[in-house]
Formats: structure tokens, C-alpha cells, sequence
């Protein structure tokens, strides 16, 4: 079997991590499988380099950032091949110019388009085990780009799609996907399978286990992902497009508190406005949530959106650079919310999940602020302090502990 | 002009004084120069990168080290460029990849083969500062390759003579090259200028300044070197074809303590023995410099070598390796030696240096244990704690103060 593994941060923090992970990975190559691996930078390094930066530059140039950045995977890779070399198994690094990783344009959030295989095959041909940073590519200018946040599970979903790898594994500090984040709601219980279409909507709304667009490219070419723990030989989750039904209504409540709600007040209620305003926001890549749009008076209607907290300071930027030409009268920025979701595909078939959850809010006394739902999902924008009430009232009131 | 700089670890090892670089640099750019930046890792990086290696594996697989110590230029570079967006100067940083740094294959010590300059003439036709990684390329493979301790000044001068640059100046943390070294002699004098020649034997020889290699390519290319100061404004050093005769006999004494003396015991005195022995270390990359044989006796002989110290475990396995197929009896290694020479182009002219030389270390009660001289240099290897004493001796002997 060919299998692709991605270990985080976490795991490859210092040399006693690295053993582990490279003792684990060595017992899939003795037991003859191709093995391909995934790194993301050691512990807290991207942000001891993102503070490095900061320091000689508040808002530094994002081309420059990845330069930097990229630095953090190539330390890991290299570490990992000397511990390896110690143990006496063949292996080699390489990084995003080596494999040939090419994205698009954009530095700091680029997507991943083509991935060449060849020097990757030839390694394993060479009965070697293949150590990749993750996070990191090349765009077409031949300038280093980062895939944003969390990004090595992207790498590693996309190599293990243009390797035809039998299975692609994402070890983390956790042992898998929980109904609820375990440090909010003591009672959550780990889920053995999850479908594409809910992890992808607990991963966007912030469950924090996977990145979003791995999900997304494991779904596109259907490629089974496993969520486990680098700690432990526990089970793990298992990603796929279909699972057995467990009878469950929803599988999860996720929380998002790196959220911000932004209004703006006074747009003149004339057509082509929201446009006008998203088109500005969506061509600066700050992806944009939730939407609520007021009913006009005075001729005049308000907007409000939630956008990621760190793209807070560039997007109120932007708009009010824009005010004028948007017509709009003030901006209003709120940090304090958060989102929380309930998700599960098993609503489709069930009606009332929604007002059941609002249900279950109002009996705690919890205010909602904006709604948003799909066909597997809800979600509700709540003051930040009500959180960790919201959720366990949820996953109470669901029945998630089982 | 096209302007080439290069600024060693220590000045740009913070933040104040990557911004005294950028300002330094800021005003030649601003003064119409195109200005092509080459910098070492951050002050003591590349020893913690080193470290950090030796902690996973004592002795780490080459390509990998490579891999690992090519990201602290990386830093720096980015770093740089970013401090240039503060100040509101356009730049552009590039690594090995980007610019295409073709070395041969070896890692370690790799030699540059051929320089991209596409790249780099598209930046600065764009009005940007270009500022390349030191110490880096790429080879064959495509794999990451290092040049070696204080490579970047090679990197400087070969980028200097790819783009046919009017001045190559490595900035330093000393004034210039000195008739000794300032910290052992504290009469030493600055030179005005010197010949490729002298430099080149000085570098060798280790008055640390220049990276040898630098300044036989900038000989080559006939690249007006000029070594000086990054902490403040004075001239520095001229290194160039022909200097004004300054009526000096010789231009400087160096010493080097980093050397090994290792000996063959009782190899069979027969021919191809010798060639035997330099061959193999040569495959092995090792630079052997002075060598005595001695006269044979008994159907054996012995052969005595030096070798930078950083080189003697390995030297001395392969030696030990291949003792029978030599026919050697033993091998003896001494760590306890320095080498002490006088450089200079005058002494092709004036008979009598080396022994002058001589008669000054044998008033001094130092006792020589090898010679070796070439046109312009004579060179002992002394005793290692004699070495403060044998310089100064020498420098006062000569006159060099002035």
C-alpha cells in the first residue's frame, strides 16, 4: 500500500516527537508500504517567525511572510530524514521547489493546482521513505506561497490524490473527531466515521481538527481520511463518503470563537449594492460567512457578515477606503461573537432540528444574532461569552454523549 | 554601477541592524545604482541549525544538513526584503532555487558551476534591491547544496562576475584586512590594498577575512574586491590585480589554529605509496596542505600532513580504514599545532625573507616542525600556545606596524 501521514506541529516539537513519529512510520515501511510524509514546522515555529517578521515590519510584505515561513517545514523535513538516517532507514526531505508543489498567485492563502510526482515515485522506487513539507508551494513565478492555516492537511490530501495513495492519514495532538471539542463539553464522545459533507462543515466552522480544503479535495477525489492521535495506537476517525447510519441526528456541535461580525450602516437600498460590497471583499481573499441583509428605510439598508478575526484589520480597511463610493454611512466592528453549529446528516430527513436548537437556547438564556443554515448544517452567531454554555446546552439537549 | 554586497551573520544578527544595512544599502539605490544584495544566516543561526542536527544525529546524512542549514540565509533574506517595504523600497528576496545557483554535487562543499542571471536582471530592471541567499545552491539533483564555511563570499563574487558587476564589497565586522590579526597583534596596521595573490594566501592561511575561494574566483574574474566594515563608514581593503608598491617586503602574517598535523608511521617505502594516500583523502574532500616525507629507513618511510581540524575524525577513519591495504604501522594525529605564514609579493624579489623568518622564531625560542612555501608565502607549523608570541615576533621583526 501507498500511504500518505501528516504529522502537525505538535508532533515533530522536539527530538523525543521526531523518534516517535519516525519509530511509527518505520513499522508501516518494514512491513513493506510505501510511505510518504507530510510535515508540518516544529511546535510554535511559524509563530516565532511570524513575530520575527511583526517586529521588522507590522504589515510585512505577504510574498516575503512565505518566504519566510516556508523555512519552518524545510528545518522539520531535514530533522526528520537524520532521524531516519539514525535508525537506518533510507530516506529523503524535499521541499515545495523539489516535489514540484505548484499553487496559485496568491501568497499566504494559495491553492494548490499541480503536484509533480515523478521525483516522489522515483524515491519510493528507490525504497525510501519520502519526507515532504507541508504548507508550502511554488507559484508560477517561481516565488515560495503558504496554503494559509493548517494548510500541510492540504498537502497531504493533495499528494495523497496525485499519488493514488490508498489512504492519507492526519495525526494530531487529539484521537479524533469528537461530537464537541472535549475542552468545552467534557461529555463529548469521539465518532468513529464522519461523511466528507459533515466534517467539511465541522472543519469551515472551526472544529479545528482538519483544515477545510483537505476535506474538500478528499471529497473531490474520494480519498479516505483518517483522523488520529500521534500519542497513541487509538483508532481514530475515519472520513468517507458514506458511513453507517448510527441513528444519529446531528454528529456534532462546533464552535468558532476567531470570528467577527462587521455592519455596515447606511447603504443606499438601490441594486447592485451587496455586490459591490462582497465583489470588494472577495477579491482581497477574505472569505466571507454569514450574511444578513436589514429591510430597508429611508431609503437605506444595513449589511452585516462575519468574516475570520484575522482578516479583521484588511477588510474594515478596505471598507472604509470604500465608504464613499459604497454610500454608506458608518462601519460597526464586533469581536465578541462567536459561531456555534450543529451538523449532521442526518437532518436532511429531519425536520425541527433547527427549532429544536433554538429551543434549547432560549432556555438558556442565550441571545442568537444571525442564523445561517444548509442542508447539514446550522449555525448561530452568539456573544462570545455564552460559548461554552451554548455548546454543552446543545449537546445536551441532542443527546451527543450518547 | 551594479553594485554586489555582502553582509556576513553578524551584521544583520537583529533587528537594528538588518535596518543599518537596509539604510547603508537604501543610499546607493537611491543614488541610481542597481544594488544586488548576498546575505549570511543571522548571527549564530547556522550554529543552532548545526546543533539542533547533532542533537537528532551525530553525524547527519550531508544532503540533509544542506537541506537544513540552507533555511537560516532564507531567514535572513526575507527578513531584509521586509525591512526594505518599511522603509518604502522596493525589493525582492530570492533563494538558491529562485535565482538557479548551479553547484557540482557534494554537499558540504559544494563549488558554484553557473549562475541564472534572468532572474535577477528582470528585478532590477523592475527597480528593485535583489537580495540572495549566501552559502546556497542547487544541485544536479535539484537538491539543496552548501558551499561551506563563509561560502556567501563566494556567492558574492560569482554573482559579481555573472552579472558583470563594477565592485564586489563584503562587509564584515572588521575594517579591512590587517598586516596580523588585531586581537593577537595589537600593533597590526590596515592595508590599503593588496593583490589577489597575497589575499589569497592570507585567506588560506586563515586571517579569517575572506573565504579563499571567494578570492580566487574574484581573481579569475578580475572583480575588484573591497573588504570593510559593516558598523561604520571607513575605506576598507582593496583587493585587486596590482597594487601601488608600497615598498613592503611582505603585506602580512596570519596564523591558523584550526589545523591538524597527522602522521603515517612506517608506510613501505615504495612508489605510488604517497599517491596512494593523497588520493584517497582528495576523493574524500579533504584539502590537504603542507607535507613532509621523510627519508626512508628500514624499507619504510613516514609521511606527515595538515589538514583543517574539522576534517580529522574523518581523515583519520579512512586512514584506519585502509592501514593494511597501505602497509602503514601506526598513525600518529596532533591537534596541538597552528600554522603561522608571511604573505607577501615583495618577497619574490628580496632573497633572505624565510630566513629572517626563521631567525626571528628561533630568538624567540619557537621551535618549527614543518615549512612549506610557495612565491609569495612562507609557512611553519609551530606549536598551538606558541602561536601569540610567534606572530608578534614576526609582525615587530618585519616592521609591519609602520
Amino acid at each position: 500500500m501507498l500511504l500518505v501521514k501528516k504529522f502537525g506541529g505538535t508532533s515533530v516539537a522536539d527530538k523525543e516527537r521526531i523518534f516517535n513519529v519516525a519509530r511509527r512510520c518505520m513499522k508501516d515501511y518494514q512491513a513493506g508500504h510505501k510511505v510518504v510524509m507530510v510535515l508540518s514546522a516544529m511546535g510554535k515555529q511559524t509563530d516565532v517567525l511570524l513575530d520575527m517578521a511583526k517586529d521588522i515590519n507590522d504589515s510585512p510584505p505577504k510574498r516575503e511572510l512565505d518566504m519566510l515561513l516556508s523555512t519552518g517545514e524545510q528545518v522539520s523535513v531535514a530533522l526528520m530524514s537524520m532521524a531516519f538516517a539514525s535508525l537506518g532507514i533510507p530516506s529523503v526531505s524535499l521541499n515545495a521547489f523539489q516535489v514540484a508543489m505548484h499553487t496559485t498567485r496568491v501568497y499566504g492563502s494559495a491553492r494548490l493546482k499541480r503536484i509533480d510526482t515523478e521525483r516522489i515515485h522515483h524515491e519510493l522506487d528507490n525504497h525510501k521513505i519520502v519526507i515532504v513539507t507541508g504548507f508550502q508551494g511554488i507559484n508560477k513565478y517561481d516565488d515560495v506561497t503558504t496554503l494559509g492555516r493548517g494548510g500541510s492537511d492540504t498537502t497531504a490530501v493533495a499528494l495523497a490524490a496525485a499519488l493514488h495513495a490508498d489512504q492519507c492519514e492526519i495525526f494530531t495532538d487529539v484521537e479524533g473527531v469528537y461530537t464537541a471539542d472535549p475542552r468545552i463539553v467534557p461529555k463529548a464522545r469521539k465518532l468513529k466515521e464522519i461523511t466528507y459533507g459533515e466534517m467539511l462543515d465541522l472543519a469551515t466552522l472551526g472544529a479545528g481538527v482538519l483544515h477545510n480544503r483537505s476535506v474538500e479535495l478528499a471529497k473531490k477525489y474520494n480519498i479516505p481520511l483518517i483522523v488520529r492521535s500521534s500519542l497513541n495506537e487509538s483508532e481514530g476517525t475515519i472520513i468517507k463518503e458514506v458511513t453507517k447510519v448510527e441513528g444519529m441526528l446531528i454528529s456534532g456541535v462546533a464552535a468558532d470563537r476567531n470570528t467577527t461580525r462587521i455592519s455596515v450602516i447606511g447603504l443606499e437600498d438601490r441594486p447592485g449594492v451587496a455586490f459591490k460590497l462582497f465583489d470588494m471583499i472577495a477579491k482581497a481573499n477574505v472569505n466571507v460567512d454569514m450574511i444578513l441583509q436589514s429591510i430597508g428605510r429611508d431609503g437605506t439598508k444595513d449589511i452585516s457578515f462575519t468574516i475570520p478575526e484575522d482578516d479583521t484589520k484588511d477588510c474594515v480597511e478596505l471598507i472604509e477606503k470604500k465608504m464613499e463610493n459604497l454610500r454608506a454611512h458608518k462601519i460597526d466592528v464586533n469581536e465578541g461573537v462567536a459561531k456555534v453549529s450543529i451538523v449532521g446528516a442526518g437532518m436532511m430527513s429531519a425536520p425541527g432540528v433547527a427549532a429544536k436548537m433554538f429551543e434549547c437556547l432560549y432556555n438558556a438564556d442565550i441571545n442568537i444574532n444571525m442564523i445561517s443554515t444548509s442542508e447539514i448544517r446550522v449555525t448561530v452567531l452568539i456573544r462570545e461569552k455564552d460559548t461554552e454554555r451554548a455548546v454543552n446546552a446543545i449537546h445536551d439537549a441532542f443527546g451527543l454523549e450518547d
